[in-house]
């Protein structure tokens, strides 16, 4: 399946109402995200699967790839475009066998071994970072911006940067071969989240050459 | 799938080393169990299926079914016998298209209401519980045996107890109509498993008449 990992909004409902959570969700469609993952780590299985079908609703209206993050059951369940695989998640070759070929496996590494692991298993992208320090996850290792170039050198897959990044600091990525950026709070937490989008949609255009 | 609720061991390994947590479940599959669910609220992916398949290796060897509880995926990555369902778990019926009607599905139900929901969407046995106050899951709602076999008649699908039960105390379940009892701590908390084991599964043979 087709992506583009321009601007891949990550979600993150903790604390917010369901329906502000979607509504910021629908807003970032607007503002022009590429991709979307939906990252609940904190809700039962039946809680996700809700969660998922709703946010599905309206990635759908927007024409907007929808992943899950680690539950390849509910990707199956609302049939997602695929999964995103964390360190800790289902191993990447789990995933794919049970999605099969036509649905994107995506993966985090923050190493170049990682990447290859990924890659050998059949990821179609990868997440490297935290490039900088981020709220969402606290305890999280900084992966220098040298160290994902060589990842997209040596994996040649795609790469989106993740951790911290909003349109102020992610010129660090001019250079690198990233081939987009990833956010959660730089557009969840913003006042105006369709704008946040857009803002920094044009932002990487710029960064990539567009 | 064929299977026998008599004596159905549901895992918790909050506390244990894995090694020690494993042979318990050894030790309770020489003893007699004849279903085993392995329960891990608090793994993730990765590590849920770890330990799902170095369980499932030792039941295999005991030809004892297991059940995965909530994620499908797991399920379907160890080729379990199947899964089990709670109340704020994926659906049953989710869980039934997408493990397809060869595999077991089983689903938690307190009241006759949820045990009808659940053999609609295609369950294949019900857990009816808690009869008694369990350690496990301390703020759960108790469920009386009057219940319990009103649920066996209304849904007529076989049914296992469970909550808090234990040798001395099942003699509650006779005439109910009960197909077996499901326990956690009676057989991973005792100090010898396979005996423990090996005492619940007379006792309930004698109380199902066999």
């Amino acid at each position: 399946m087709k992506f583009d990992l321009a601007l891949y909004l990550v979600t993150d409902s903790t604390g917010l109402e369901e329906e502000d959570f979607l509504s910021r969700i629908e807003a970032a469609c607007r503002g022009g995200i590429t991709l979307l993952q939906l990252r609940e780590k904190e809700r039962s299985g039946g809680a996700y699967l809700h969660l998922a079908r709703r946010v599905k609703k309206i990635s759908d209206g927007y024409r907007i790839p929808l992943l899950i993050d680690d539950r390849v059951d509910i990707a199956l369940a609302v049939d997602a475009a695929g999964v995103h695989i964390g360190q800790e998640d289902l191993p990447v070759a789990v995933a794919r066998k049970l999605l099969g070929s036509n649905k994107i496996v995506g993966a985090t590494a923050k190493t170049v071994e990682q990447a290859l692991a990924a890659r050998e298993q059949g990821a179609d992208y990868l997440g490297v970072g935290a490039i900088y320090p981020t709220t969402t996850k606290v305890k999280t290792v900084l992966t220098r911006v040298e160290t994902l170039a060589d990842i997209v050198h040596e994996a040649q897959l795609p790469v989106t940067a993740i951790g911290g990044l909003n349109a102020e600091n992610c010129d660090i990525l001019a250079g690198s071969g990233f081939s987009g950026i990833a956010v959660v709070s730089a557009i969840m937490k913003a006042s105006d989240p369709e704008s946040a989008a857009r803002i920094l949609r044009n932002k990487v255009r710029v960064l990539l050459g567009e």
